[in-house]
């Protein structure tokens, strides 16, 4: 383990969440056994890649997360949809989440926190709860999606309501787990739940290979960098010949690391007050913004920033045409897809996957602001109604 | 294909929806091929099961349905829950919906129509997206969950919503389709889509073999009957040795099913107005009654009624023991496999696999109806309580 922040080396060590020097944010070097083989796997899902996840665990906590389809385009043979609203708590973060919990049980912790947005919590919720682990939750005061908010309460944590942003949630967690050491934090700043989440790569390149580009929402920016850590991991193993570029997609309103990307500088400037209609990614000061960087920068990849038109239009798209429902965070994806298209940074012809990183019912609200079609009817009436509006159209 | 009115036999047609002859609900007798070996099949989801699946398909209309988690019980060994909340739009109707799409498409209807609790509306709106169709949604005005109602405009389907209960929704689809030969209908009166629900039966005796009992929530009840004709197919061809038995569960305020087993009745008596806080059963008149009562029948099952405090509670267990998001529906699997051990329909040592059909997003209301802990607090004062909450349980 290596600390971003000030260098420091360390043996691997569950106990190590943030630089034990600095406090600063640690990377974890895995090198997969060099006999990996896709062909020997076992089971499905997160675990199914035991080989490459490193830590030693007494008790694991899992709820069949991972294993999610990739969907191809209706439109286009060379783009793919990872659907991560097919994981338990419908998002990506139940893969870290079985990770850092078992972890956690393993190292002895009985109590876990979390700043979220809400889809952090709804996972640590249902993961402290399958692990029988007391789960904190400091949320943002009235800035957490209705569903995911519904989920944390449906699963028993307790809940902390702070007013202000949710980086100011975040910090404060980062302050407990610093200064009480017997809260045991879930935030990805915890490094071990990146290991989780790179299972992303590792599915997808079991499944089609290594694709041109991989585009991801960006918000506390470790996803980016996991999923660009675990092909980094394929390829050094032998096992495959090629990274994908990673392309990281941020709101406008929300967007310190597209514009660092964009101006070529190493250190973003930070939102004070982010806003997005993208919940999930309403983050002003990704706490993993060192190492989206790097997996952008070291893939070749780009960043963009999409408005939250671009985003409400985009969710519509992927609903109306591919018939998959994501949040608004994860249509980003789709909108970025787009604009980098058009921009020329990607080909029409490049494989391309786009992580559709949580579930439209995670935000009923979101959906609702699609134009709808409503009409109260007397049921005697519906068959008139119908053959007016074919007899119109055809 | 045979008629279960009036005994009409005919030749296997995609065209044949209900009984030609009298209108009555129609059975698909599938043979499927002697040398059917799960060994032998490729992918993953309900099209893995091809063989097994009857009809013509020129164009087919996947988004990567089934295939959902098995997750066995962190407190019984012999306890296990179909996950159907994994699928594409968040519930069990998926798998039905891709068939009876990929049906309507290669059949040449460009129009489809349903009636729905919510969760058909989904997932029928997703699927006509996908394929490129023109979709009529009939539900009754006020009484759909809010996330199902959100996912069916953001699918761009049009709503007529009527009056009444789901009951007189569905008497007005069935008259639609009956009077106007140019719409293709989706619910589950279609037995084509009974076709793709069976494929739960499929993937519970490939993953674990044939439990000794399945539980399923009963609401038009079909989905019993579906996944009671796989396990009986697949005994049929040798492939497995014996039957679960199928064990129906019924809310309260809407139970023709469950007393009419209870009262060793052939034929339930209706409810006009069907009321339980499990919205998606909330049907007083149940479509595929005479299959449900055929399944449990057959198999040697039961069929039990839960309140909705039942309900509820069993919602908040399977979230707090096990980590699992189900809607209060799917719930009612778990409230009545309880109520099935005390009465001594079901041993504690039998195999049994608990049908989850829908995830617990697609009702946010009813997840808020758990008890909260939710505190407004000051970020700087986040750690003393959570101290002070520490010291106090230790």
């Amino acid at each position: 383990m290596k600390c971003l922040e000030c260098g420091y080396e360390s043996e691997l060590s569950q106990r190590i969440i943030t630089c034990p020097k600095c406090g600063g944010i640690m990377e974890i070097k895995v090198k997969i056994p060099s006999n990996f083989n896709f062909s020997m796997l076992r089971g499905r899902g997160v675990w199914r890649y035991r080989d490459a996840i490193p830590g030693n665990y007494n008790k694991t906590v899992s709820i069949s997360e991972g294993g999610t389809p990739l969907v191809s385009s209706s439109f286009s043979s060379y783009l793919f949809y990872k659907f991560e609203g097919a994981n338990p708590t419908g998002s990506f973060k139940d893969r870290g989440m079985t990770i850092a919990i078992s972890s956690a049980l393993s190292e002895g912790y009985k109590v876990v926190v979390a700043a979220s947005t809400g889809n952090t919590a709804a996972s640590a919720a249902a993961y402290a709860a399958r692990g029988k682990m007391r789960i904190y939750l400091v949320l943002p005061s009235g800035k957490v999606a209705l569903g995911k908010l519904a989920q944390s309460i449906l699963y028993g944590a307790t809940i902390l309501e702070v007013n202000g942003s949710f980086d100011v949630a975040m910090s404060t967690v980062l302050r407990l787990y610093k200064e009480l050491g017997v809260v045991y934090p879930l935030n990805s700043f915890n490094p071990w739940r990146l290991e989780g989440q790179k299972t992303i790569a590792y599915e997808i390149a079991e499944e089609i290979g290594v694709p041109d580009n991989v585009v991801v929402p960006v918000g506390n920016a470790g996803n980016v960098y996991a999923i660009w850590k675990g092909f980094v991991e394929l390829m050094e193993a032998g096992v495959t010949s090629k990274i994908p570029k990673m392309i990281g997609v941020q709101a406008e309103g929300a967007s310190p690391i597209a514009r660092a990307i964009q101006k070529g500088e190493s250190i973003p400037e930070f939102v004070d007050s982010p806003e997005t209609v993208a919940t999930a990614i309403r983050i002003g000061k990704p706490v993993n913004w060192k190492k989206a960087i790097k997996a952008i920068v070291e893939s070749r990849g780009n960043a963009l920033t999409v408005s939250d038109n671009e985003i409400l239009e985009a969710q519509k798209k992927l609903a109306r045409l591919e018939g998959l429902g994501a949040e608004p965070a994860s249509a980003a994806s789709l909108a970025g897809y787009q604009k980098a298209i058009e921009k020329g940074i990607l080909g029409k012809d490049e494989k391309t996957v786009l992580i559709l990183t949580g579930h439209a019912l995670k935000d009923p609200d979101a959906m609702l602001k699609s134009d709808a079609r409503r009409i109260l009817v007397n049921p005697d009436h519906v068959d008139k109604i119908i053959l007016g509006e074919l007899d119109a159209s055809s």
